[in-house]
Formats: C-alpha cells, sequence, structure tokens
C-alpha cells in the first residue's frame, strides 16, 4: 500500500501536563508508524538486517498546527515522497479522526546503512521501493542545514543510564528529546506550545556517556531555539524549536 | 467481564539492551490494563473523577518467571481478587502467547481518593464492583511493608524535569522506576534479571523537586536490594528489587 495509516487513542497515562502528547512520544510515534510501513512494503528492518543493512533516520522536519489532546482518536497517515540511491524522503500527515481535519505534518530523511562498513547502502537496488512511492509532497519547508550551537544561553549536565539505552547498545531519540525539551522550565510549555521542530541526528551516544544539553535563540528570535546534545564536544542531535503563545 | 486481557507485540523499539521489556515498562503496562477493565466496568478515571474520586496505586508487587522478549506476542490478563471497604486486591498474569504458559505474575492493591479530603472513599458502594470479582489468588508471596531505606550504599540525585510530569503535576511512575533501576550499572542487568519486584507508593513528588534514589542491599542478601526514591528526606516510592543470575 502506498499510504500506511496508524490510528490510536490519546490516554491520559500518556499525556503532559497540558494534557498533550510529548514531543518525544511524538518522534517516536512517528518513527514507529514508518517502521510499521517499511514492514509492510517487505523493507522492514528484519529484511534489512537480513542484508547486513540498517535504516537510519538522518533527518526530521515536524510542522504542527495543533498539539494532540487527550481523550481524542488520531490516525497518522505516512508515504514514501521519493528515493534516490542515498536518501528516502517520507512524510507524514496527522488526522484528528473525530473533525477530519489534518492537524500537524512530518517530514523525514531516510539512509540505509551497511553495518559492517558503516557506509551507506544503494537504495535503488531494494525491491519494492519504486511501486511504493506516493509522490505527496510536504506541505512546508524541509528545513535547511542545522549547524552546531553557538553561545548557549541554557545548559544542562546529564549522564546517560540504563533506561536509557535501546536494543542497539545505543540512547534513545526519546531521551536525546526529553533532554532538548527539559531545557525549559514548565511555565514555558503552559505558556507556549511547540509550533514546529526539527532535528538531525549526527552520531550515536552511549552507556554513561556524559551528555551537555545546550540552547540559544536562533538569530535573535525569541520564540526560535537552536539546541543540541553533544557527548565531548560532538553533537549527537542538534535541533531547532520553534514556540509559539497559547 | 470478570477477566480482561491486553494482547501485545513486543517491538524492537520498546526493548532493552538485553532485548527485554524494560521494568518501567512492565508496569505502566499494568497499571493501563488495569485502567482498560476498570473503564470497561463503568468504574474507570472518568467515571471516578465525575464523582471527585480517584482510583490510586498503593502498593503492587510482580512475581517474574521469565521476563518478556523482543519479538514475541504475550497477553496480560487481569481480575479482582477481592475488595474491601478501602482496598481493592487486582491481579495479573502475563501469557506467552507463542508456548500458552504463564511468564510472570502481579498483585496490586488500589484505594479510592476523594480529590478533595484525600481521604479513602468506600468501595463497597462501587456498582458493579462485587459481580466483577473472580477470587483468583495470586500464586506467590504478597510482600509485606516496605520500611525506608537504611544505609544506603548507592545513591543519585536528580531534578524531576518538564518530560517526567503527568496530566496530574505529579511525577510518572516510569520516571520512579526508572531512576531505581538506573542505581545499578548496565553490567548488573546483563549478568543478572529481575525476578520480583515490590513497590509502595508513599506520596507525589512534583516539578523541580530534587529527588535523592538510594539502595541498600536487603538484611545482607547479595541479590535482594531495598531502594526509594525521597524528596526532602521523605520516601515517594519504596521498592524491594530481586535479582537472578542469568
Amino acid at each position: 500500500m502506498k499510504t500506511f495509516s496508524h490510528q490510536f487513542y490519546l490516554t491520559a497515562a500518556e499525556v503532559t501536563a497540558q494534557r498533550e502528547m510529548p514531543l518525544s512520544r511524538l518522534v517516536t510515534l512517528i518513527i514507529e508508524t514508518a517502521t510499521g510501513h517499511a514492514n509492510q512494503l517487505g523493507i522492514g528492518f528484519d529484511f534489512m538486517i537480513s542484508h547486513g543493512i540498517s535504516w537510519v533516520l538522518s533527518r526530521l522536519t515536524i510542522e504542527i498546527k495543533e498539539t494532540p489532546k487527550v481523550n481524542h482518536a488520531y490516525r497518522l497517515d505516512t508515504w514514501i515522497e521519493n528515493f534516490n540511491r542515498m536518501f528516502s524522503d517520507r512524510n507524514f500527515e496527522m488526522i484528528d479522526e473525530e473533525t477530519g481535519e489534518p492537524i500537524l505534518w512530518a517530514h523525514s530523511t531516510w539512509m540505509a546503512i551497511n553495518m559492517e562498513s558503516r557506509r551507506p547502502s544503494d537504495l535503488t537496488a531494494l525491491k519494492g521501493m519504486s511501486e511504493a512511492v506516493n509522490g505527496q509532497l510536504f506541505p512546508y519547508d524541509k528545513g535547511g542545514k542545522l549547524l552546531p550551537v553557538q553561545d548557549a544561553v541554557i545548559e544542562h549536565e546529564y549522564r546517560f543510564a540504563v533506561s536509557d539505552i535501546d536494543v542497539n547498545r545505543h540512547v534513545t531519540t526519546r531521551r536525546y528529546i526529553d533532554l532538548m525539551v527539559d531545557l525549559w522550565p514548565l511555565e514555558q510549555y503552559e505558556q507556549n506550545t511547540v509550533s514546529r521542530f526539527e532535528i538531525a541526528f549526527k552520531r550515536e551516544a552511549r552507556y554513561d556517556d556524559v551528555a551537555r544539553a545546550v540552547a540559544a535563540p536562533h538569530e535573535g528570535s525569541p520564540e526560535v531555539f537552536d539546541t543540541q546534545v553533544e557527548v565531548n564536544s560532538s553533537p549527537c542531535a542538534l535541533a531547532r524549536i520553534y514556540f509559539k503563545k497559547r
């Protein structure tokens, strides 16, 4: 199927103090839904690993008109916009099942990495990719290159622990994003929502690494911040977070 | 229905470096499944809150023969063993869907608290409770009173952040348990599994509280530890964790 859909109902156990889906959960849900579609297309993690390659999420941009709310039913649709030898562009649209209206959109860029050489694998060799292409575009700016944060004004140190480590012995995406989100106090989220989020994954952190999470205003904008999680001064993830007054 | 079942498939995205379900996820899954059954019985959070009362998990004991593993299908069954004015005893059994064998059991004690007076509400006044009682016992020791940890040998300090706060503005159960689990290094979990876990919830922590997580060997046993998360020297959660060599 060219479009894969994941339906869900957001319960009270899963939401923030603002009764909304946490940003880290939104990102992991996007990744899980992409995984579900890849599995359906026969190019999921299991198939890839049997060929010594693995999908790696390189870049993700989410444009949020409305954050998913508690006790609401939603549907997350995903499709492959396009691909070339190196990258696959996958888009997402979340629909409020009660109104039928889209509430957010996402664009992601994936690579397939050879686990031994650590080099990109040729996506055009993957059977089933071409037939799956839908072509429907992401209706917003995909975002440009994210650069390391200069002159950080917010900073937090954290040592990765057992509960932060995934099946590949790397730090989870959830932990990176929670470290970024946690740079601001609760009042920031009471007064603002996140209207757009861009993240680029640079390298993996591991158990017991000491991370530094930092943020700085983006070109002097009071509502946009550049943020990153780094280990030994080398960025693991770079992000840009756009706040909007409630 | 006297027994409520939740079926699930454990994916690679949800497991630890040991390819198993994290303890914090097991506990939140147990709570979610209890919530699902209470909703089905018409005594869920929504109904209770409309009467100014709320379910509060007071005590939980999990006996683990086998930790749920990646790429396996499971079923978690739950039922009400019994109840009186003050407490409701709810049991759980997890079945490996491939073998049909039970792999773990849990016993939980719940109270219904009046949100205004903070006093226990009379459970015998709840319609539908008596008919739902199944009576099937928890086949292990329910565990005795957990006392505050003395002479801690492991200690960690942590300030609760935005991502740790739930819809009621309290610290999440997941965060308490991850803080306890994270007191040990990764090697501990590579060499051991958790064979039994008991936890008692004492009071709620809040945003920006500074917690101290501590652990001490239980009566000199090398494989059993008492642990707690406390704020201002007052315990929020007390637990006992039993390790078993792999």
